[in-house]
């Protein structure tokens, strides 16, 4: 797995790019040179937490013929207070839109979260990381 | 520390935003309803960690007011052979254009690396993380 982070315009603003051309824009903060408007770098984990579960709902979910129609996830984290400042508190909001079966939703969020998630796995070292989840039929 | 994450289009592509209105775009594996383009949750990972580095070594060789003209890192990464899949080993290699002095660079990405980067500190848990420099003047 492989990805290049190019520096773009003044400051500390970036844009990484993989393989099959993808990109995502991260910046420090804006007493760092960032642009004040880009992901963090450790919103960009939090980006990555969310979106390695919420594969996985998708995937299972779609697999069990559930008619999942929206899927939006609110993530919050408290950070130590110390350098680094690691995350320490992790809760991921899951609110699926769609007449699907709550058990399997919460099963597959579970599931999602707990067992398949490298990204999951590697921040449990430092974080608790715990969810919710709300379906809208 | 706070993203929403919505889901985009069919599939498993997700467009995650901070407050201020930054989004980058992350998506499954193909198999698993990717778009085969957006950088993958674990990209999205080695992106984050690629630009928190970057963003300390920028800053700490602007307030010594070495002329740094230019900045790419390229990090690669080997998994567990295992679900889930964490990083066991990260490799950035950092690039510098710009006549900047080469020990400062060097102690720049030292601890831009190993000291204060955030999403390093939580990676080390599971990956043996190393870097090189190249500067050209």
């Amino acid at each position: 797995m492989k990805v290049t982070l190019k520096k773009v315009a003044e400051g500390a603003v970036f844009d990484v790019s993989n393989d099959a051309g993808g990109t995502v824009r991260l910046a420090g903060s804006p007493d760092h040179g960032g642009d004040g408007v880009s992901l963090r770098p450790m919103e960009g984990v939090l980006a990555s937490l969310a979106a390695c579960s919420a594969v996985d709902v998708v995937h299972i979910l779609k697999r069990q013929g559930e008619p999942l129609r929206d899927l939006t996830v609110e993530v919050d984290a408290d950070r130590a207070d110390a350098v680094p400042a690691v995350f320490t508190r992790v809760t991921l909001r899951y609110v699926i839109d769609g007449p699907v079966n709550e058990d399997k939703a919460r099963r597959a969020v579970a599931l999602g979260v707990e067992k398949y998630c490298s990204v999951g796995k590697m921040l449990e070292a430092t974080a608790k990381i715990d969810w919710t989840l709300t379906v809208r039929p």
